[in-house]
């Protein structure tokens, strides 16, 4: 049986790269299908056309805030699968190019690229996305565009890797229907996966301070660890909150089910977006070398003694206040 | 003295709308200085050469990260006044237009006013910026951008408001050096402004289960409360952790100061990154009809109930199953 897999064109772009690595990823035929916006992605899921491909987190970025107000609001879709794409941009010409006096990409591509750029003296045009640039190549230009482009386009590759800065990195999430995605981590579990990670959205209906200490009260009492934490207006709502948190365990364990047992008796609103197996992730000590600049750390002064200590050190105090805005 | 307000150009952004509000709510002569990124904006603050304005959030993107990041790592920075511009776009012809065929503007600007575009039968040609798209408009052409590019560029508005939905927002920080920071706060406490919003960050250097919830009962049990609150990968660096409050209380307020002194004496770092008196905010009571689609919700389920009920109630057992993926 073939399942479409729906992800946001046009073809050639990082989600088209995505989408493959997640087609790679599922057993059986995949095909893919380009959509015009990710309001299609999640219809064509909700409707029962297949599975969908979205951004999620870029490390640069940060969170895809519309795709994620979308899964928490989407009715009977949930996440299965996450994939990560290195934000990577090739310089591509045409084979029968001619003088190369052009770049064209997305004003986002453009602006991640200005080395080469420079180093050529091409003159910048903005494309509509890299791929439509690739796509759309004319005989004087470069284009700047994911890797996959190339193959897609029929590109001669001009130089690899000709982003400013490595290390830019997109993780997406692959989405079903919710009854396919209990198959499929029934599946997962049958055939050993052990370890997942949940992404879990909460609304407390009755607000006002230490709602979210209590709330994370409940995890940390369950032994749980958390590695992401947002909080997000319900959508749009000025003033209203919904808190996002991605956890280091499935929500059938018997901690977690505890947990947000304890929070739906709480009168609370919950929804489980997403269960995938559990990344390799680094966890490296947080040395001092790597703190940010400014800022107070102090790593040998006794509880209740900071007041006493600053009278007796004026300048620690003042760092103090300006670092802090205490005066 | 005149006082510049670097701000991202070119001429003709939001930014810069945000810039001419910053300095309609700042005494004395300001003068706005476009800026090419917004690395830019944060040296000429840092080397005193003047006050910078950047995109802090959005309502519908969310925050706006890599300006979080950057003022989390900026040394002598801090944030003193927050304005909010709502996101409109108005479209432009000129005086001497022609026959109209075509529509230019970023291609996100593209992206939000395409009711407009077919409406007319406009071909979209994506430009660098909305304020380049209304600066180099042609006689056939159509630009959408802010309002301000109408005056800026002495151009004809053909329509207001042209976007497809309405409600975007996106607010700003104005920064400054840290010493002038203070003296501006004492002026609006001498002022008579006695409400204020902070936004601090702060790095557990010992991490694990429960660090979270930890500060957070301290904010707690010091009566805070907090309005927006995110985890952020240190400097990008994947498995460390930073985290972002917006508190409404003032660092130098007592019951503040006292939390922010517990978390410094556990060896914590942290750094106050902005102060800025309190703004109005809606507060609506979060009702049934405003939660999203799907999740669960139940309102009548005493403590240690639930077990039991869903024992009892295979409908509700299912769809408990289902949306918190359960099993």
């Amino acid at each position: 049986m073939t399942t479409t897999l729906h992800y946001l064109g046009p073809r050639g772009s990082f989600t088209h790269q995505a989408a493959v690595l997640a087609a790679d990823l599922l057993e059986g035929d995949v095909e893919l299908v380009a959509e015009p916006n990710v309001t299609a992605i999640f219809e064509a899921v909700r409707e029962g056309r297949g599975w969908g491909v979205v951004a999620w987190e870029n490390n640069v970025e940060g969170y895809v805030v519309p795709n994620l107000d979308a899964l928490i609001d989407a009715r009977d879709i949930a996440g299965f699968a996450r994939v990560g794409v290195d934000i990577v941009f090739d310089a591509f010409v045409r084979p029968d190019h001619g003088e190369l006096t052009t770049v064209r990409a997305h004003p986002h591509g453009l602006a991640q690229c200005t080395a080469f750029t420079v180093e050529h003296g091409l003159t910048p045009q903005p494309a509509a996305s890299n791929a439509a640039a690739c796509r759309d190549i004319l005989p004087n230009e470069v284009a700047y565009g994911p890797r996959i482009c190339g193959s897609l386009y029929g590109l001669r590759t001009m130089r690899r890797g000709v982003q400013d800065y490595d290390g830019g990195h997109t993780e997406f999430l692959v989405l079903a229907p919710r009854t396919q995605v209990r198959s499929r981590l029934s599946s997962l579990k049958a055939g050993g996966v052990r370890e997942y990670e949940s992404i879990v959205a909460f609304i407390p209906l009755i607000t006002g301070p230490g709602v979210l200490a209590n709330l994370l009260d409940l995890l940390r009492d369950s032994g749980l660890n958390m590695t992401s934490f947002i909080s997000r207006p319900i959508k749009g709502n000025a003033g209203t909150y919904s808190f996002i948190a991605t956890i280091d365990a499935a929500p059938w364990e018997a901690g977690f089910r505890s947990a947000m047992t304890e929070i739906i008796e709480h009168g609370d609103w919950m929804k489980t977006l997403a269960v995938y197996p559990r990344r390799e992730r680094p966890s490296p000590p947080v040395s001092a070398w790597m703190l940010p600049e400014g800022g107070v750390h102090m790593d040998d002064i006794a509880e209740g003694a900071l007041e006493g200590y600053l009278r007796d050190h004026e300048q620690d105090a003042a760092t103090m206040d300006k670092e802090l805005l205490w005066d």
